[in-house]
């Protein structure tokens, strides 16, 4: 109802709204189709007709703040406000414009209206930076139309793989096909890609996707690395048994040795230094039967922390107890790496600059980890990146249910207001 | 290639066996085809050509030690041995010649074949019992061709319920049709039961099907009690959030809640007194990512003991601690009653003279309840009831690796043989 409504209004009734708050707004109003795919939820795919409803929109409100915008090679889009010195390099904020399927409204879509908002607020007070600001919003963050993720982020940096083009969604549809229904040439990803010297700096505002600055009671707090991520799964292997007919001290069943696991896994996790986390997603006894002791208990175990060091520590530990709870119980043990990414710095300086902003916004500045993978990870490769998290309600994301708070997208803004006067009173670039 | 081999033979082969070494022979001679239905594995189910191949043998032996065949209305193949009253109540050896699918070749046949050894042992000592002695052949204990199970036995005791000839198999074919095919008249089931006073005790030898036997040494047991059982379903739910974004404290996590659960059901399982045993065979997480915490972790709980009483004080308990454990970590918890069986205890009297004839031996007659479901279950309503356990290797079952030793069903025969000669000596019925 909401949706046809708004559908009935023009999005310039956004327009009057404290910036900030309307940058909120701006994302609310791409909520519904023709900016989602779906009629009664958002999905907003990479290359699909929502995206480019999205990016016609974006276009819009970039040119309304006096910027001159431009699709690159890999459909991201960019908004460019002039410095004082044209041949200055620039910094880049933004985030994504795709979503997953059934999502929310903020992630990635409020890094790049908190972008348009900045460079808004810049113009009206009749501001000219030395360096220009670029405000991107890219295309493909999540991956949910094809398999691959952040092609449009890695295609910036020059990271792009040039078999991506092959790669096909559900449909069959290859990337270098959708390219070009798009209207692009899709010939090289990498002609999107910025030279050295082009971004001094990339700055994400994105919305945290976790609970923790409302835990804390912060409006925004400080991204200090992307985690280093490990997943395992774990086979224990015990004696397949009738569950009638095997007394409980003559089994080796892998079910409680599993449970004991599990709880190692929390336990060891717990104290949750540098962003440690530890969590089983995934469980499953084999053959699975109410009247059968299992043969086998197989379990996911997904580690993230700040540093592959703080990661690996725990990990140790775990495997270790893992092994200890196998050994005592007579049970096998196998536990095969599937995924090993190291952590991602955020650029020392860049964020120590902006936890100043933050701080000058009257924001006790948290530093925390993003637990979760973003553009800033791959951006990093081109430029030093910094992030800022904007408090979400209840840490909920991926979701119809996330939400954000106006106040806190104006003091997200303010704070990036004075990250571009510190950047600028540093000298620059 | 054995099976090759033994096609060739005729089963007279097995006929200069020593009685019980014999019973084994003949269970092994019925592991192949045409007594199975698979060429490389045995599977025997009900009203199958391999069923009527295997009762064309048995037929064969019963006639060989002096018995009167018969098929009954519900496809069990009865011989009898008369005794010098034609009148008196008989008394009834026998088991289940079904299988399961892919299966060992002792379960259930081997009751069969100890029935047939014990009646030549008395015939060719020339003994006449005052009672009949009649061996019969269950047609469906396993169920695993419909999915009734131990309508046969139901069938006998007078306890079937009149539309299970309507169930239908996995093809379509209903019971009724099934029974035709098989060369009866499906009209009544109930025509197989017997009447009160035709049978004054039964008494069914099966493999233990667990390892206690083997445990503890001993060839062979007394059944105390089928077991009492319950069937639950534990859902535990917490909080689903993303496994990168969450800290461990601001977690409510189901996984490491429903691990506590499952330590809870060994724990409190783990005495062990009277028969309790307590297993979790299937677990799994929802929605079951490797990114995600789970929303829900769900389990099942196999409870068993040899009274509904011990069982449910342990349930009790272990129902107490699950709601402690949810209660305590903020996790919602819903449990569901799928099954609840109560035991079936074995003829205490008829039980007291099993034991003795297990003595008399030379065997210590541990006393030790039936996990498992058995036929004698169905025919402890019908008349008194006793069981025999045989040892079998690493208490496996239901499996081709299931084994038991020559030996071990020598000393069962002497057993039921002293156990023929305990209730003569009593005077009969």
């Amino acid at each position: 109802m909401t949706g046809k409504m708004d559908l009935q209004r023009s999005s310039a009734s956004t327009d009057d709204l404290p910036l900030g708050e309307r940058a909120m707004a701006r994302c609310d109003w791409l909520g519904h189709a023709p900016y989602s795919e779906a009629a009664d939820q958002l999905t907003r795919r990479f290359l699909t007709s929502a995206h480019s409803a999205a990016l016609d929109s974006l276009a819009e409100w970039m040119r309304g703040a006096g910027m001159s915008v431009r699709l690159d090679a890999a459909a991201n889009l960019i908004g460019r406000w002039e410095g004082q010195d044209p041949n200055a390099p620039a910094l880049m904020i933004g985030s994504h414009i795709d979503t997953v399927r059934n999502a929310g409204r903020y992630d990635g879509a409020l890094g790049i209206m908190l972008g348009i908002d900045c460079v808004t607020a810049l113009a009206r007070a009749e501001r000219r930076t030395p360096f220009a600001i670029e405000v991107i919003a890219f295309g493909d963050e999540e991956g949910s139309r094809f398999a691959t993720s952040m092609t449009c982020s890695r295609s910036v940096a020059g990271k792009v793989d040039p078999a991506a083009l092959q790669v096909k969604d559900a449909e069959g549809v290859s990337l270098a096909s959708a390219l070009k229904a798009f209207g692009l040439v899709p010939t090289d990803l990498s002609e999107a890609s910025r030279k050295p010297g082009e971004v001094f700096a990339f700055l994400e505002p994105h919305i945290e996707q976790g609970p923790r600055l409302e835990a804390e009671g912060l409006p925004i707090g400080v991204v200090t690395a992307i985690a280093a991520q490990k997943r395992l799964l774990v086979r224990m292997t015990g004696v397949a048994g009738h569950a009638g007919t095997t007394p409980m001290h003559l089994r080796r069943d892998p079910a409680p040795a599993a449970a004991e696991a599990i709880l190692a896994v929390e336990r060891l996790c717990a104290p949750g230094n540098e962003g440690l986390v530890g969590t089983v997603g995934r469980i499953a006894a084999e053959p699975g039967a109410f009247n059968v002791i299992p043969a086998a208990v197989v379990f996911s175990m997904d580690i993230r922390a700040e540093t592959s060091k703080v990661r690996d520590a725990a990990l140790d530990e775990i495997v270790s107890e893992i092994e200890a709870i196998a050994a005592r119980r007579g049970i096998g043990v196998s536990i095969a790496l599937l995924q090993d990414l190291p952590e991602t710095p955020c650029d020392p300086a860049l964020t120590q600059l902006l936890e100043d902003a933050v701080r000058s916004s009257g924001v006790n500045p948290l530093r925390l980890p993003s637990g979760a993978a973003h553009d800033a990870m791959v951006m990093a490769g081109l430029a030093p990146s910094a992030m800022l998290f904007i408090r979400c309600k209840g840490g909920v994301s991926h979701n119809p249910a996330e939400a954000v708070q106006a106040a806190d997208c104006v003091i997200a803004l303010q704070a990036m207001l004075a990250f571009v006067d510190a950047i600028e009173e540093k000298g620059g670039s």
